[in-house]
This record gives structure tokens, sequence and C-alpha cells, in this order.
């Protein structure tokens, strides 16, 4: 994995997972983009990019995660180019590698995928040309590294040393890529204690083999926790027999503010968004005092700005 | 109202609506737009909202409206970002202030929202940032602002001094958020005689309190007048009781090169388009010499430089 | 016809079409994409078309040339207006004439037309503005410019005297677009002996009068020839009794590596794109060392770059 990410020497070449990276990378992301972010902050856009065509290439659906990295992109002053596949030449019969293989000699730079298939970014990074970068935007129930990152990102904000936390991450464990990146991210960042919170219906088999502890119960979960990780319900989910009501859900697993009393008094709660208001989160706790959900939001185009630069070789 | 649009300093900080702002203000819309226009008829593109955001927000499909603001935006350098609400998180389940509050965290500077509900402009106007600002490109059967303004803007190259006019606004009064502004609009500005020209079935109840003049007939309302206001006919409504045929319609309240000779010499004919020719408006007189319809286009994108340039506070 | 593509001083004004051009403006064409493309190599983008609005008019769906199109002319820094046209105001009964005199008002400088209807652009350019321009995307089966140039300049890179080639055009002669431009692009830049391979049911009648030599086997039409120019066959005709079957359709026409053979040792082969693998081509000969199809695509930046600029006085 690490062999297809990083160049020769070391350096970031695509964007695939966090899972094989190193401590020193991810912290070099982090860095990269709160530099950016002040960059941009003073001078309102950078011409880092100008030149540069980025392709947003999203095989499923996402205003929200589409936008942060096209804007993210315009403000280095990148081109961006939105293929939409439904409409594209896929429905002609074309594969995915002569689409690929068409873009990339339109002189695009770099490609952002979202594939609704586990591994499809990987597969593309290995049929693609030396000079052109990939970053996987979600992929199946793989991996959504650029969520983990600004997750990261926004943790340090407020408990700068990873090395002294406890974590929860609550929800559909099983179906979510986002849990998977977030638990690599912070196994990788030395966060020693995290907690995996979800019914035995959307908890993995065999997840302790990541390092994590299982909790089945919520408040069990959250006491003492520095850091509240929920996850997004899709509620797709309901229709199947995995889950009772979003009523009993909420019940049970929903945070609410009784609930949050019992983790550290300055924890933070995260989610990523889009929340499903009285689902799995209050909208109390949601819009409260230890919200950080709109700075998650902020500090994705930061992360995307970094990885962005990291890849295309402009910057370090 | 005015509190919401303008700053402590009598700045347009939003621009939701004409009703309540003053004719300074308006005059002041018209004369930036003058002159803006003349700086990038000069200079093909202007710096002014370099680094700035904007997002369209368009809950009713427009093209040529979202078309106007989006090439007005690029002229002064701003980044554009069309978010298609259709695919977007608000299918998702997602609340409307959840999904501005989510575009604000992304530093969007400016709103521009088109919505079929009546007050959603000034809604958001109440539930958003103090440094992002709205403007509405129609709500409901409420206002359409920026189409007054232009409308305003393109009388006044023909007749500089509005308190010497008569002016007829022609059509659907009932259901027009164009006719509400343009009435605001002239009566703000000084229009001594504002006539409405409607069939009973298609005039508001109590319209005489607005300061009109009423008219079912539409040879007796354009007697004379200065400037004829035609408005767009929705065929939607051709199918409820509300109207007989569009052949019928045309019959009574068609404006044809014969009716056009009761009004004054060198009236002026407008309309917001796109025309429907043969319904409310002969193609004759469409594409005639009195018609200043495609000059109302042009001048959208000055009004809509002008009020984008005025509420993000780079201008004056 | 020139006389409505070229100024009096004989420079392109729109590009609507191949046929009646003189050698001098297909060579001047091919020139300025090469001087462009070096620059934009050098430079990353130019600022030649900065100020400028380019409106892409797309009646048929084409991700493929629409994103090139967008691409190059992201490439001079003039700002692109995708317009679509299926939600656009031509739903809502606006005449194609009103669309494009709206689009004029807001001071578009050049519109990139393709239409399911031979002459649409023709027509377009008849009614429009003196200071706009329009480019020929593909219309009917009448003619797709653009297509045929970036062919001829991908020639002239391995092939550089046109007057010394023999090439061969194959597969869906009646229906294409693509191959009345080249065959027009050759002879006017003198081919000596151009080809055309075909069934006899997707063989346009009186195909000789364009001076052409009709072949109805492969290998016959394939012998000895310097450039292969392969059509994309339209799967849709197979519906209808003009063809077998797919299979029956590669193993007649298909171009393997065994009829490949029968070529000049140097042939290349080339194929507008999107390629049906296995139905007109062999996927070892689109992948393999004859094979220019990536190239083709590479150059067609260059030329809608060069035509951009010309059509707009941009250069020379």
């Amino acid at each position: 994995m690490n062999s297809i990410q990083l160049t020769h020497q070391g350096r970031l070449r695509h964007f695939l997972g966090i899972e094989g990276l190193s401590r020193n990378i991810l912290l070099e992301i982090l860095d990269t983009a709160a530099e950016l972010s002040d960059q941009v902050q003073q001078a309102g856009k950078l011409n880092l990019l100008n030149g540069k065509t980025i392709a947003n290439l999203f095989f499923e659906p996402s205003t929200r995660t589409r936008t942060t990295f096209e804007l993210a992109a315009k403000r280095l002053s990148a081109d961006v180019l939105n293929v939409n596949i439904s409409t594209s030449s896929t429905t002609k019969g074309e594969t995915l590698i002569d689409m690929l293989q068409n873009l990339e000699a339109m002189y695009c730079d770099l490609f952002v995928i979202r594939h609704h298939e586990s591994g499809a970014p990987h597969f593309m990074a290995r049929h693609i040309s030396p000079h052109v970068s990939i970053i996987n935007a979600g992929d199946g129930r793989h991996e959504h590294p650029t969520q983990a990152m600004l997750d990261m990102y926004t943790i340090r904000q407020y408990k700068p040393d990873f090395t002294q936390l406890t974590v929860a991450i609550v929800g559909d464990i099983l179906h979510s890529r986002v849990a998977r990146s977030q638990i690599h991210a912070l196994t990788i960042l030395g966060v020693p204690e995290i907690r995996v919170v979800a019914p035995k219906t959307l908890m993995p088999l065999g997840v302790e083999s990541f390092g994590v502890k299982v909790f089945h119960q919520l408040e069990a979960g959250l006491r003492g926790v520095d850091v509240v990780m929920m996850l997004r319900l899709q509620r797709e989910r309901m229709q199947t027999a995995l889950l009772p009501s979003e009523h009993e859900y909420f019940q049970s697993y929903g945070l609410t503010e009784t609930v949050l009393e019992v983790t550290h008094p300055t924890a933070i709660v995260m989610h990523p968004g889009p929340i499903n208001r009285g689902v799995e989160i209050d909208s109390v706790v949601a819009d409260g005092p230890r919200s950080v959900i709109l700075q998650q939001v902020s500090n994705g185009i930061a992360i995307r700005m970094a990885v962005m630069a990291m890849t295309l070789g402009k910057y370090h």
C-alpha cells in the first residue's frame, strides 16, 4: 500500500487510505493544512496550483464532499472539472480505464474519486500515468481518508496531545468507511484508547483486532472520553433487519445532553455530517457548546488543500 | 425589514426586497451598476471580488437568472458555486439551516437564493452569520428585487426622470413577484402614476392600497403611458380556471402593434423574459424598435454586479 | 459558406465546417495549435482570452467533446458557461434564436454548439451579432470540423507531408459527420489517395463524387495505407436492419493485428473515441504501438484552443 501512495523519496504521491501511512506523513498533512489555511485566510487565494487541472469523478452522489474539494482547489487557483458520471461516456460502454486515460490525455493532473466499490481508487492508481495523482474521496466500505484527516485536525485544535486521549467512535461501525479511516489515523497518531460503540448488528466481527475496545452500551462507552466521534446513520439500513426503529435507536444510542455528562468535562462532539437530528444525535447537542461539527466542515477545506498540494508536489 | 437589509451605517448588507428601502439606496444601486458596467466594458474583468465565494442556491429552476448571477460574479473575479439542490444534502434529510451553516463553514461569502416559498431568503438572513450576505433571486409570490432594479436601470437609460413617468404593468399581477418588486421600486423612485392591467382573475384584491391605478382593459390601461412592463404568463395557470385559452388571452391582453399605438410615441416595451411569443406579446412588438427586452438582459449583469459588490462591502 | 466563416480580411470568424476552407486556413489552424500548445506547456496557462466568455451549448450529450472545449477555454483564461439545454429555457417554450440572443445580451463572446440537426450552427451564425463567434462541435450528419482538424494535427505529427499519403477511413461512413469533415480536410491538404471502407449498407450513395476510392472489403481497403482512421460504430444502428450482429461486424470490419499487417509498416491507427472494444477495433490494436488514439485526445485541446483564439481575433 505504502509503495503505491508514496514516491521513492517518501513524498505523498496518491492519497488512497490512512492504513499503512507513517505518523510523520499524517503530521505533515496536518501541518500543511494549518499553514495553507493561514495563508488563504490572509491572501484570499493562493497561486499554488495555477495551471493545474483537478477532475472530480464522483460515482456516488455527494454534494458536500465534492463541494469542499472544489472550493479547496479554487482557493489554490486550480481549474476544476466536475465529471458527471451518469451522463458521461461510461454510459456509452466505455470502460473506467478508458475514461481515466482520456482525462489524462486531456492533461488532468489530479483525480478526486468517490466510488461505491472498495478499492476502486487503488485500482485506478495502479493504471495511471506517473505524473497523475489520485485522492480517494470515499470508496465502498473501505476508507475515507480526507474525512479522517480533517477529524484529526479538528481534534488537535482542541486536544493537542494525541497520546493523552481516550476517543469513542459511535454508531454504524460495520458499514462505515469513515470509522475505518478514523481508527487507522487515531492509532497511527498514538491515541492510547480507542473505543467503538454500536449495537451488535452494526459491529464488525473481529473488530478487536484493530486494537479497539468494544462497547455495546452507550453510557459505558462514553464514560470519561475526551472525544466523541458520532457516525451518520444511513437511514437505508433501517429498512433491513439490522435495526429496530429510528426512535428505538435514539433511545439506546442517540447522543443527548444527559448521556454526554458521563464524558470528560471538556469532551468535544464530532460528526461527519450531514446529521440526522433526533436519530443519532439530539439537536441540543449538535448545536451545543461541545459540538465542533461546523469546525470540521471548515477544516475539510484546509485538509483537502493540503493533500492536493502535497500529491501534486507543490508543497515541501 | 430595513433593519435586516442594512448595516448600522445604512449600507446594504443583504438584498432581500425593494419594500422599505430608501430612494437613496436604490439610486446608489443604479449608479454602482452604471460605474461597474463601464469599468468591465473597458477592462474585460475586475478584481473586485477576487477571493470571494458566491453560492447559487436555486430551489426553483432558472437558467437565465442563475446564469446572469454567475456571469456577474465571474466578471468581478469571484468564485461561483452552483449548488444543485435536488441532488444535494436536503434529499438526505438535512434541514435548510444545516445546509446554510455548512456552506458558511466552507467560507462562502454570499448566497444567491431562489425559493418557491415567500420569505425564505428573509428566514435565511435571520439565521446567518454576520459576515455572510444574502441576495434574493426570487421568492414565491413575494419579491424579485434584482429584476425590478434592472428594470429601473433600463427605464432610466431611456427616461431619466422617474418623476415624470406614467408606467403600466400588464399581465398576471396576482401571482407575480416581479410586479410586486416593480411597484415598490417605481413608487420609491417617485413615479407619479403606476397602472396595473389584468383580467379580474389575475388581479390581487386590494391592489389599490399599493397606490396603483387598476385597469381591466388593455387599451385603456396603456393610453399615454411612457413605459409598458409586460409580465410573463405562466402557462401552468392556463390549466386552472383562472384563464380561458392562450388565444383568448392574446385577444384581450396580448401586446400588438395596434394596441401599442395608444401609448406615448416614445414609449418603451419591457418584458422580464423568457417571452411567450403570441401569448402575452406579439413577435413584431417583441423584436420591434420599441422593445428594450434584450437591453434588460444586459442590464441584469450590471445590476447583479452592483448588489454583489455592495452587499460584500466592496464598493463605496 | 466561406463568406460566412471568414471576415472580409479572410480571417476565421466562425468555424462551422471544413468544406470550402482554403489550405492556408487549415495550415494556419494547425500551426496556431502547435504554437499555443507549446506556450501552454511552458506557462501552464495563458491570458489570451481573459475577460472573454465562452458558452457551451450542447443539444446532444457529449462529455468528452464538451470537456475538451472547456479545458481549452480555461487554459486560455476564458470564462466558460455550460448551458444545460434540457433544463434551460427552451423547455419553457423559448425559441433557439431567443435563447441565443439572450446569451448574446449577457455578453457571451463565443458559442460552441453541438446539435442533432445538420446546419444548426450555420443557422445560428446567420442570426448572430457581428461581434459573436460560433464553433461547430458536431451537427447532425453534416460536419465535426474540430475533430477533423485534431486528426490532421495528429497525422502531421507522424507523417509531415500530406501529399505523400494514402489514408483509409473505415466504418459507418453513411452516418458519420466525422468522416465527412475528414474527407474534406484530407482533400484540401492534398492527400492523393483517400479510401472509404464500409459494408454497402453503411456507405453513402455517390460517395465517389467526393474523390474517394470505395472499398467494401477491409483488407483490400487497408493494403499499403499510411493512416487508418477508424470510425465509432453507433450501437443504436445495430437495432436496425443495417447491420447483422456486433460479432459479425467485427469478423468483417473489426481492426485486428492480423488485418493491420497489410498496411504500411509505419502506419498509424486513429479513432475519434470512445472506442467500442471488440466491435470496431480489437483491444490489442487500440492499446498497441500503432495506436495514436490518446494522442488525438491531447491534440483536441490544442486544436480547440487554436480555433477559439482565432475566431475571437486573439491570434495573428
